[in-house]
């Protein structure tokens, strides 16, 4: 036996329901600014919360329902009546202190929705407020203060999107070991299996789609799990505790968002889940300094150096000293060191019990080298890998800001490499533990406690197997980059383990659609360890800078082979890590990206990108540059004959020409291939 | 950053870990009794335990992970080593008390393997039992009694299945609001979401593979989840307290089965998850008594009557009496009143409140009808809906088993509508209530307590909305049969509901091979409510006794249409419930599926089953008589022009023959057809 539907047929018009869905308001509905998207709100024959979108006239979402399933009572599913509807309508720019550009305009409509559940439903009041942009839409359930609900335990968020179009999707698994490092998958969107957001779409007609949420505060991560056809429904990150999320009342959810445009370069230019963000919370943040860093780090992640004390230890004062001396001399801005502090030598992945976040490795002075920096004008970039251990870390975390806030460390990079499910969080009581995901309500709390802790301190944070990003950069600003996807470290792993040359131009239009990431380009002499080669020509090695952007952006080999390649060395000397605009003027998802980007500090300009295993040629237009100005563009691209595939990977070219607005280049990108091209005014 | 791979690797051989992997005892492997299957066991390059099978030489699951997430503690999956390995075999015949067939042949080699966790991942033993038969293989995990862990809070059980080869596969999804009660999809093994099981495959070299589970008791319901490709992973059915499972240390999990046959016949046929399930528990069990019943009950499905009292209630004493006395004419063993009891004019859909499951409308009289029935050689079917609220019915369950006990009621029919996620089970401290799953562990515990009370009071049991079945009955004989698929009754609520006539043959080779279902045939108008169609012809009615076996097996329809059906009813009255042996002796995964089946208690064969929309014209061979006996066959089928999509639905055409062993007859099946015969040594 199954639903209300027959129940209500066979109980008639006297119950309770049935005159409740008599009652019940109309349908609601909403549109972007520009008329193309319409939101339609309504109940069905059950009575559940539903929305429908279409777009330019065809539907793009088909009614879906809302909701929550609950641990004490019976779940905000069923039973509700549209009780009323609030519009509002909002147009404005802000500014973003570094990133991809400057200005950010939020155009948008609003409108709030008051649900209420009949009282036989448990007569709950649920709001949803949704905002249309021109490039997508984003909605947030609302639960307000009331009588009879204190305390939502969520033991699951049923929201869903049922794409109403066939197409293609590129994802991730959600859930599995290995948290967001995964070579992402392209298949079908009947295919998709459970998927972690951004989940990027391209549907049959060339709409473009891309799934996520913003401002994920004191909640768990949203994962998209495909129910049956290209139905997809909510699913949030596990925990410990049952219910998914515990939160008192009033309080609101992130919001669910899909960037929805006519191509790919509509879906990588939006600022949707940056719109739906609150504005800085931390005030003056000058102190928050975009820079490329180098790093004690390769030598570990291939095997020729420890994180542990021993005769191979990486964070030795001595090579910190000369890590300095190699950055001031060459204008970066941080030296990355990780393995100084005590608590390596133990079975750390996924334990972290032995950390220390204080006291450095004997042969480590820590005070030595933050002097040695500072006089250098170089800052260190500190590091606090956890092993998964933020019971651990939680205990130490301010004394370890407080520390590296004392000693000018202006950015730490933090570190929770244990599996799915493997964060260590305290429990109830004294030696008790909780064990926790990389994206569940308690880490995202604890990120954030973090970041806060770090901002007393005037200290940036990179976290690494991190929660994803959902633009809280904007409230907190100096939460500056993150990994959340597979980065160049695994290529010294195994031969072509990114998946081989698709992997960036698949990040592209997926993770970064999120935000920044510290991917760790710059591996010149493209090989990891034991010999193994990249899949990467090393014109590619220099396009990763405009492809995969980061305001702190590594370079990432040796100090060795960076002095090894001087010509490229000079570009990833010059090329911003902070732009004025950034847009992507050639790209197809997981094919090829080529990135057009203003310097936010000069009038110069900066093209470049990455290319799959696919050679072709582009002919790319400079119509974005300034009138009448003549530009120099400085150009690094594949040499004839380069290859991912063979030595031919180290091919390179170099050319010098003059460029103005309206003028256009041939660019051919080899197999795996790259360019980057920096385009300054006069000579 | 990633996995212990690379850790390792730059750990070197002086950590525990690596110094563990030096000392892991080497792979483990066991075979199937005729040596078709290979099972390897073994650890990967994480120390992950792992086990893959082959088949005849061929890869069918590759290495695939075992593992739990602990609520308290790092979880089962990382650095273990095998400690050993035993081996045991065993051949053996056990008896059904009643079913499909009388008599069952366990024959299986076992391998039991012990892992230890190296103490630095909480040096736990983990250990895994293995049993492989010809025709599929069974394991399940041991967790014996230890030092450091009493109580398992298990947040996932995380067992792989990495299918080696493409296929199709016939699944419904997992977690749905709907429970069980969904349409089957037929899709490609890697467009599966996530599935609950039996999951059927046919892979693309004609090996057929159901996956499933066996002795599901004090454990939570285990869902297949896709990860990617053909890479599936258990989760399981999720519970308000956070850990799925919570169970006191030794304990072992259901077993997960793979049943892996050449054909579909093989899957219909095995017994694998029958001989997985403990001996029967409750002794004599000749109370048990397979039958057919009808039912005051389609009058609600269809809206004629109420389940509520009022002018139209079903459940009044007169219309109880007047189908009593017509079960006792046509030799019926029961009669299902539902709507017998208070409560049902609340909000009763995923509520249940109100109640009561011993006092009666004032309009039936309990006593007078069980009266009434005892004399006439028939029973009473209870019933207990719940509305999904075991809070409610659990503080009533003794007494309201006892009350059927004592007027002789031999089976009820029990109730869970509600939502998933919508199970009312009592909370902490009173007057709390904890939301669960249909298919969660304390579920689980409930339906066994109410089995094992129903069986002090010798009544069997038959739940709606219930868990799966995973052969149970062979332990607990009085848990004869339950729903858990979309029924006929959805037939009633729109046309064609039940995904039209390609239903019943995709349920013969997926949900029927846990076990017996309530299906309700016999609907001989082939008319639902408001005079919706059935997707069936009428020989398909008769058919479907033989194609979907329940020992308690309805006449659906009102009496008056089984009346107005005299050579159909003639059928149902002498087809068995209760069968000597059973074979598919035609059909192919969601096409049609004929079977024969041997009365237990006479010489009498039956043959019969379903098609879907496809006409088709099989070649029964009657290879299965015994030889030198003439049979007498009686023969339902669809009528000349018969088909389900217009009123010719309604022709069917009667034949009687005499057959011999080795003789073939060419039977033709209308689209949404079927047929049934019976055949009886002699005239």
């Amino acid at each position: 036996m199954r639903t209300l539907i027959a129940t209500l047929s066979l109980l008639a018009a006297t119950t309770p329901a049935a005159a409740l869905a008599q009652n019940a308001r109309p349908s609601q509905t909403a549109t972007s600014p520009d008329g193309s998207l319409v939101l339609t709100v309504s109940t069905d024959n059950d009575q559940r919360p539903t929305w429908s979108l279409s777009r330019k006239g065809k539907l793009l979402i088909a009614p879906s329902k809302l909701g929550f399933l609950m641990a004490d009572r019976v779940g905000l599913q069923r039973g509700f009546a549209i009780e009323g509807a609030e519009k509002a309508s909002a147009d404005s720019q802000w500014e973003l202190p570094w990133g991809e550009r400057r200005f950010v305009r939020d155009r948008h409509n609003e409108m709030l929705v008051r649900f209420r559940q009949h009282e036989s439903w448990g007569g709950h009041a649920l709001n949803v407020r949704f905002r249309l942009f021109d490039d997508g839409i984003g909605f947030r359930y609302e639960l307000p203060e009331q009588a009879g609900l204190k305390t939502a335990k969520i033991i699951d968020e049923v929201t869903e999107f049922d794409i109403a179009a066939p197409g293609t999707a590129w994802w991730i698994t959600a859930g599995e070991w290995n948290r967001y490092e995964q070579i992402y998958q392209k298949t079908p969107i009947d295919a998709v299996a459970t998927a972690h957001t951004p989940m990027t779409m391209r549907l049959d007609d060339g709409t473009h789609l891309a799934f996520h949420e913003a401002a994920l505060v004191d909640y768990s991560g949203m994962w998209l799990k495909r129910a049956e056809g290209r139905l997809f429904r909510s699913t949030l990150s596990p925990s410990s505790r049952g219910p998914r999320v515990i939160r008192e009342l009033p309080f609101n959810t992130p919001w669910r968002t899909i960037r929805i445009t006519d191509d790919a370069a509509g879906l990588v230019e939006s600022d949707l889940e940056l719109n739906l963000n609150e504005p800085n919370k931390l005030g003056d943040v000058s102190w928050v300094k975009p820079m490329k860093y180098i790093g004690i780090w390769w030598g570990m992640i291939r095997g020729d150096w420890s994180w542990a004390e021993g005769p191979n230890h990486g964070a030795t004062t001595a090579r910190t000293k000369q890590y300095i001396d190699f950055a001031a001399k060459h204008g970066f801005g941080g030296v990355l060191v990780e393995g100084w502090n005590k608590g390596w030598e133990s079975n750390w992945f996924g334990h972290g019990d032995a950390y220390s976040f204080t006291e450095a490795y004997p042969d480590f002075d820590l005070k030595a080298v933050t002097d040695h920096a500072r006089k250098k004008g170089v800052t260190l970039i500190g590091h606090h890998e956890t092993g998964g251990n933020i019971a651990v870390y939680e205990a130490q975390l301010e004394d370890a800001m407080k520390l590296y806030g004392d000693l000018g460390v202006q950015a730490v990079k933090t570190g929770y490499v244990a599996d799915a499910g493997g964060i260590i969080a305290p429990g109830d009581a004294p030696g008790e533990t909780r064990m926790e995901w990389h994206d569940g309500q308690r880490q995202v709390q604890h990120h954030l406690k973090v970041v806060e802790t770090a901002a007393k301190y005037k200290v940036a944070v990179n976290p690494h197997e991190p929660v994803k990003d959902t633009g809280l950069r904007r409230t907190y600003p100096n939460w500056v980059a993150r990994e959340g996807a597979r980065g160049m470290e695994y290529n010294s792993w195994s031969a072509f383990a990114n998946g081989g040359p698709d992997h960036e131009p698949t990040l592209v239009y997926t993770r970064m659609l999120s935000g920044p990431m510290d991917y760790t380009p710059g591996v010149l002499s493209l090989v990891g360890g034991e010999g193994r080669p990249h899949a990467s020509t090393l014109a590619k090695q220099l396009g990763l800078y405009l492809a995969i952007y980061s305001p702190i952006q590594m370079a990432a080999d040796f100090i060795e082979n960076l002095e090894a390649h001087p010509r490229e060395l000079e570009f990833i000397k010059v090329v911003p890590a902070d732009w004025a605009d950034s847009r992507l003027i050639a790209g197809e998802v997981g094919d090829y990206a080529i990135f057009a980007r203003k310097d936010r500090n000069s009038a110069d300009w900066y093209v470049g990108g990455v290319n799959d295993g696919t050679e072709r040629t582009l002919t790319l237009g400079f119509d974005f540059l300034d009138a009448g100005k003549t530009y120099t563009a400085t150009i690094y691209k594949d040499g004839e004959g380069a290859t991912y595939l063979t030595e031919a990977r180290h091919k390179i070219a170099y050319e010098t020409i003059k460029v103005k607005k309206g003028d256009s280049y041939k660019l051919w990108l080899a197999p795996g291939g790259g360019a980057a091209i920096r385009l300054h005014p006069g000579k």
